[in-house]
C-alpha cells in the first residue's frame, strides 16, 4: 500500500494508472466495519483502489463536532493495508482547498431536507470536497455507505448534473448486534447510553408512525432532531447527550 | 465537421478521441471574429477542436436579453467548419439540465464584483454550464477571451479549486477599426448609437479616474453601470438604450 501525503505525488501516480480501473472510497478516517464493506467490494471489483482519509472541514456545522472527530490514523492505516488498498490519500486541509472555499457545489432542493435542516452548509461542504476527490483519483466506481442515503442521493445528483462519468455505489448499513448503525460517533457513548441507543433503529424499523416514534424515543432520552417517512425510506436523526446519531431503513423493511 | 445535437451521442464519439488532445471553445454562437480567433488558435494547438454552441439560459439574469440573443445558425456552422473546426456540439437545454438547474457551482469572491453586482446568478450559470461542458469534452485546452475578463478568471477559478486538469487559454479582445470590442450585442446598436460606441474603449484607456470616465460616458448618453480600475486593469459596463456591452483593458495600456 502506497501512501501519499500531498497532492502533487499523487497526480503524478495518478498519470501512470490511466489504463487501469480506479475504485474509490472516500472516507474521514476513523475506519470502521462499515467503511471495510466498501473497501472489500472495491478491492474485489476494481484493479485498484484508492481509500482517502480527509476530516473535511467544510462539512462539519459545529466546530465541536470536528474537533472531537477522532483520528485514529496508525489503526486507519493498518485496516487499509490489511484489506488490500492500494492507495490511501491522506492530503491536508490547505491541498484541498486552495481556494479557501470560495468555490463550491451547492444543490437547492434535495439537500434542504432533512440533514440539509439541521446542519447548515453541511451538504455543500460534502459535494465540494467529494467533486474535487472525484476529479483528482478520476475513479470508475466510487463507494458509499447507504447509511447516510441522503448524502448517497446527493452524490448521485451531482454525477447526472455535471456528467462526472463515475458509478456510485450504494452499499447497506453494517450495524452492530443490538440493530446500532455502526459510526465512528458510536464511541463516543457512554455504555447507559450505547445500551439504549439501539431502540433507535428498532423503532425506525417499527410500525408506529413518525410522531409516535417522536415521542417514544423523547420518554427514552433521546433529544429528536427528526423522524421523517419520505420517498420510500424512514430517516432519522436523534442526539444521545452530546453525540448525534443518525440513520434510515427502506420502507419494506418496516413492519406492518 | 461533425455536428452533434445529442449528448448520447457526443459521449460515444468521446470515447472514439480519448487518445486525442482536445481543444475546446464554448460559445453560445453568433460566432464573429472574436470567436473566429478562439477557434483559429484551438485549431492550430490541438489535434481535436470542439466548439459549442449553447445559448446558455441560466446565465441571463434578464429575459428579455436571452429572447433578443440572436440565433445565426447557418451562418454559425458556415464559420465553424471554415476554420476547421472538428465537431459542432449543439446540446438542448434539457440536456443540459437534466437536474432542472438544482445542482450549481458558486463562487463566493470575485463573482460577487462588478459583473456580479449587476447581474443576478450570471456567474452561478456561467461556472456551471462550464464545468458540465468540460466534463463532457474533457479537453486539453479551452479557449476564452479576454473581453469578458472577469469569466475568464473565474473559469480559472474553478479549475484550480476543482482540479479540472484543464489548461485555460485567455485570447486578447479582437476589436473594430474604432476600438469597440467585437460583440454579438454590437448588431443590435442602432446606426447613431454605434457612431458613439467607440468612445466606451476610447475613455477605458484614457488618463482619466474612474468617476471622470463616468461623467463623459453620461454626457455623450451612455447609461454607466460600473467604470473600475481593480487588479491591474479597468472595467466597464455600460448601456446604449436597451444594449449592454461590457469591456476591460489592461492598466498597462493606459494613457498616463
Amino acid at each position: 500500500m502506497i501512501e501519499i501525503y500531498d497532492l502533487e505525488t499523487w497526480c503524478s501516480q495518478r498519470i501512470l494508472l490511466d489504463k487501469q480501473q480506479i475504485g474509490l472510497v472516500p472516507t474521514m478516517g476513523a475506519l470502521h466495519e462499515g467503511h471495510a464493506s466498501l473497501i472489500e467490494r472495491s478491492v474485489k471489483e476494481n484493479q485498484v483502489t484508492v481509500v482517502s482519509v480527509f476530516v473535511n472541514p467544510t462539512q462539519f456545522d459545529e466546530i465541536e463536532d470536528l474537533n472531537q472527530y477522532p483520528e485514529t490514523f496508525q489503526a486507519d492505516r493498518r485496516v487499509a493495508s490489511q484489506l488490500g488498498v492500494d492507495f490511501l490519500l491522506l492530503p491536508k486541509a490547505e491541498d484541498m482547498y486552495p481556494d479557501d472555499y470560495n468555490h463550491r457545489i451547492i444543490e437547492t432542493a434535495l439537500s434542504l431536507e432533512l440533514e440539509g435542516v439541521h446542519r447548515k452548509g453541511h451538504f455543500e461542504g460534502v459535494l465540494t470536497v467529494v467533486m474535487k476527490l472525484f476529479n483528482l483519483v478520476r475513479p470508475r466506481y466510487a463507494y458509499f455507505g447507504e447509511k447516510d442515503f441522503q448524502q448517497l442521493e446527493l452524490v448521485r445528483g451531482i454525477v447526472g448534473a455535471f456528467f462526472l462519468g463515475v458509478e456510485i455505489v450504494g452499499c447497506p448499513t453494517i450495524r452492530e448486534e443490538d440493530g446500532l448503525a455502526v459510526s465512528s460517533r458510536n464511541l463516543r457513548l457512554t455504555p447507559s447510553q450505547r445500551s439504549i441507543a439501539g431502540i433507535f433503529p428498532k423503532l425506525l424499523k417499527s410500525s408506529s408512525c413518525d410522531q409516535e416514534i417522536v415521542s417514544k424515543l423523547e420518554a427514552r432520552g433521546f433529544h429528536v432532531d427528526y423522524i421523517k417517512k419520505i420517498r420510500g425510506r424512514r430517516y432519522g436523526a436523534v442526539h444521545l447527550g452530546s453525540v448525534r446519531l443518525i440513520d434510515n431503513v427502506p420502507m419494506t423493511e418496516v413492519e406492518r
